[in-house]
């Protein structure tokens, strides 16, 4: 089948005025209707039947958790549901995928279990999956990234994961390890499930831990109410009144993308990008009633959503780039003080700080799962300090300037040391020292500013050149990394950032992902008599059957 | 570049009579010494010059590693060493790699890390290697395997892994993998090492923790053989007076292969294999010394080298059978009586006990990483007990026979509960009831035999039809399996056999290998202009730059 070229993919959208979902308050309950438009595609060349999903869908998904966790704090429980008939969710549209590239179909399913792990962050609201009809592949897929699923006993609905069967891929959004990590499913069960097309009904799926439980028809509509009720009355975590969350506005220049506190700028030629990230040009807000006040357009949050942006554009319109250099500009220690601050109002529980913290943490676990070499390069005047320093320590390598005075200088504080931990749990800097456990102890007590002598015999740093040196090492490093491989070095980076333990998010993004990154590349899939290619279509797919 | 067709390979090896591999004993030190013949690769094509090394050299290896310790259990420490001057050894041969298909690269390589993993165990001699020379690719990863590495401090000798540099591909066994999470070394680093065809000498290799030490040409000798001495008086494992290690024979039968305990009968229509065990038709050696008698002979030891070689013969030589249905047959006491037995003198320190529980291990660990779909079929007169009920654990799914009288049965022991764990640390059990630590506890104190109905009820098998139904169901879940895609069905048993922790070795087989085997389909990598088809050709690779 012949792939659709890769257009561009828009990250705006509007307030409410979502095509494929409906949110609506009762007091402390959101219920959040998939309700998918048939004609509502991102691209044309397919139909949204039966609220299967594509891209699209996804970027009103994430907009809708962003808006209910931000602008109605109040919700302590989300409920996630259909408003079709019968029909849960059908998973990620088949011929949207059949029709994809290679890397759009890699990006898309990055970008959407992103989404399922957010769900899962300690901060949010508890997500209640109510399966009231038919939930299939990555349906399925985002119910089991809720605390709860509830599937409707009808006698036909059920659960399922038919891409093995029918489609010759993996559930590729995280679940299988969600099958046997989170929900705990008996793996030989699980196997069971994963090859037979129709899954399970309410009464195997429930006996299989597969669901939580299930209502009959009659009973569905109070028993969802019952359990949303119970799982807002039992919720301990942030409440309170939410803040705007005002539309992002990308400014296209000649050469790139910017924001207010972010900058892209896009090397066409050395296949680079430089991005840049300034500090806050002022002290952090004195109370939660400022922070508040400021609501999105605070630093810490803004800031965030900006590079998050840039994350996005990088990944899905900018392939080419392969190469991400780090910058940042500004007061590092007006970055240090709005951790602190951040900190202390977090600690006090004020929700806006809490939640801001965590989607601090969630776009730099984007940063560490970007298959882009990154290089952070610390110049004269950086504000690689406090939260900003984990842009560094993300990076595949740093390279900071040695001035003749030390004033080029870095500084951690607490949000370096576990607040903004990795997905498989570690702050990056222990994650760093994994060999080196003494140093990272003696990292805790220094919050001095670090020049870039210091900076590279603590090991903070990959490389200090000096003035002499700079230009040429730094270039050089450039060239050659953005001449390699980008399959091998994407392969390398994914093996070398992480070490020592893992998460079920660490081990859906290394393992589970690699494996659907090979699938999706294999004949028996994607070739002319491959599975996904014929889907749909009377033909049977035709398999090489040797395995590998 | 044209493949060469996968010839079958022979994993018979001449004791001793070795054409690569020089084992020196020294009361009890032992040295191996690498120095591959040429001209000695395992089929045309390419020349192992500079100790590169095809399948054939690490067959001997492999080989090798199992005769030092059990024929020499008196060496306390083994140095892995070259006869050639000035090289170590230069990793895969590239031209062998570059000729081969896909599958035979991707089981090279799985046998080459299962070799490594073998030098990891706990109970086998300390390994020190010692790199006379330059030392590239897979040789540094040989020598991460081991527990000491030594640097020849030679002003020219180095450590590298120049895959990604120079071929476009990763370090395929292990060496991503074991550069960070066994050596500790930091990530951007290793970032730097990795993308640095030349690789770092001696100097910078001990700064980063790449190597152990080194020594000057000058004091080289003396240096190692004190090292060795050293690590000898330091080992605290078992030692003794070996046994012979005797030749495995593989006899062909027109649908098979056939060994003393182990039967292969293969239905290549249907794609399937039945690999059958037999349990021990006698009551286990009353002491060590009947042990030591029995030498190879031992079941305990000759059934599983024989389980080993069936796995090595389908892993490389029947790629078109995808589903392998496990049956075992004989007095399942038998087997509980011998594990009991072979635990008790390995708990008094008997080393031919210990080692032969570490080989049942490693091969069993072989087992959970096959390629295969794998389903245990337990019907009456099986042997499903102790040891071999790990074959059923290890299985996708498991079919046990529901008979009228409850004759047909299981029994659980010891060797059930950790001592053959998987390679992520946890037993098959715990991996299986990770939902269920109830059940677990329980089936710790369950030592009777267990029928069918019970087994099912329990979690222990997945499906327990009865006479009406076993036929049907049987057949139609065989061949419903061996009908779906081959790929997707690899990913997806990799994803559910291991839930829960990780260790270094599952992150090498889940994530390194992943990504690995989607490098190796890229036509960055193997495409008419891909690094690893022109590598040695004077034409530049061309790279599709786009990153995925």
């Amino acid at each position: 089948m012949a792939k659709a070229p890769d257009t561009p993919v828009s990250f705006d959208t509007k307030p409410y005025d979502w095509t494929h979902w409906k949110l609506e308050l009762d007091g402390d309950v959101a219920t959040l209707a998939m309700n998918i438009q048939e004609d509502g595609g991102m691209r044309p060349g397919y139909e949204l039947k039966l609220n299967s999903y594509d891209m699209g869908v996804d970027i009103e998904l994430y907009d809708a958790v962003c808006r209910v966790t931000f602008e109605h704090p109040e919700a302590k429980t989300v409920v996630v549901t259909s408003a079709l008939d019968r029909v849960f969710c059908s998973g990620a549209n088949i011929y949207m995928l059949a029709s994809s590239s290679h890397p759009f179909k890699v990006n898309f399913c990055k970008y959407t279990n992103e989404t399922r792990c957010s769900l899962e962050e300690p901060e949010m609201p508890t997500f209640i999956a109510a399966l009231n009809g038919a939930c299939a592949g990555g349906g399925y897929e985002l119910a089991m990234a809720c605390e709860q699923v509830y599937l409707i006993d009808d006698g036909s609905s059920a659960v399922s994961l038919p891409e093995v069967p029918l489609l010759g891929v993996l559930p590729g959004t995280g679940g299988l390890t969600r099958l046997i990590d989170k929900r705990k499913v008996r793996r030989d069960l699980a196997d069971v499930f994963c090859t037979k097309a129709e899954g399970f009904r309410s009464r195997d799926a429930v006996k299989g831990r597969f669901v939580d439980g299930s209502f009959p028809r009659s009973k569905w509509a109070d028993g969802i109410t019952k359990v949303a009720r119970e799982a807002a009355d039992a919720y301990t975590g942030p409440t309170g009144t939410g803040i705007e969350w005002t539309p992002l506005v990308d400014t296209v220049t000649e050469t790139g993308l910017i924001w207010d506190h972010v900058t892209l700028e896009m090397d066409r030629t050395g296949r680079t990008a430089t991005l840049t990230v300034k500090a806050p040009t002022e002290v952090p807000p004195a109370d939660a009633d400022s922070l508040h006040a400021a609501g999105a357009a605070a630093w810490s949050l803004a800031a965030f959503r900006e590079l998050e942006r840039a994350i996005f554009h990088l990944r899905f319109n900018h392939l080419d780039l392969g190469l991400i250099l780090i910058k940042t500009t500004g007061d590092g220690a007006n970055v240090v003080a709005w951790d602190e601050k951040l900190a202390e109002l977090a600690a006090g529980g004020d929700w806006l700080a809490i939640r801001t913290l965590a989607f601090q943490r969630r776009t730099l676990r984007r940063l560490d799962n970007m298959s882009r070499s990154m290089f952070a390069l610390i110049e004269e005047g950086n504000a690689f300090s406090g939260v900003l320093f984990e842009l560094a320590l993300s990076a595949d390598r740093s390279y900071m300037f040695l001035d003749d005075n030390g004033e080029n200088a870095v500084t951690l504080g607490s949000a370096n040391h576990g607040r903004h931990s990795m997905s498989n749990g570690t702050s990056r800097l222990a994650n760093r020292f994994f060999g080196e456990p003494d140093t990272l102890a003696e990292l805790l007590e220094n919050t001095s500013p670090i020049d870039a002598e210091e900076a590279e015999e603590l090991g903070l740093v990959t490389m200090s050149p000096d003035d002499i040196d700079w230009e040429d090492d730094v270039r050089i490093a450039i060239e050659e990394r953005a001449s390699m491989s980008p399959d091998a070095l994407t392969g390398m980076e994914q093996n070398l950032r992480y070490c020592g333990g893992e998460s079920m998010d660490n081990r859906i993004y290394g393992r589970l992902t690699a494996w659907q990154n090979w699938i999706f590349q294999r004949p028996n899939a994607v070739g002319d008599a491959g599975a996904l290619t014929l889907y749909g279509q009377p033909e049977r797919p035709v398999f090489d059957f040797r395995r590998t």
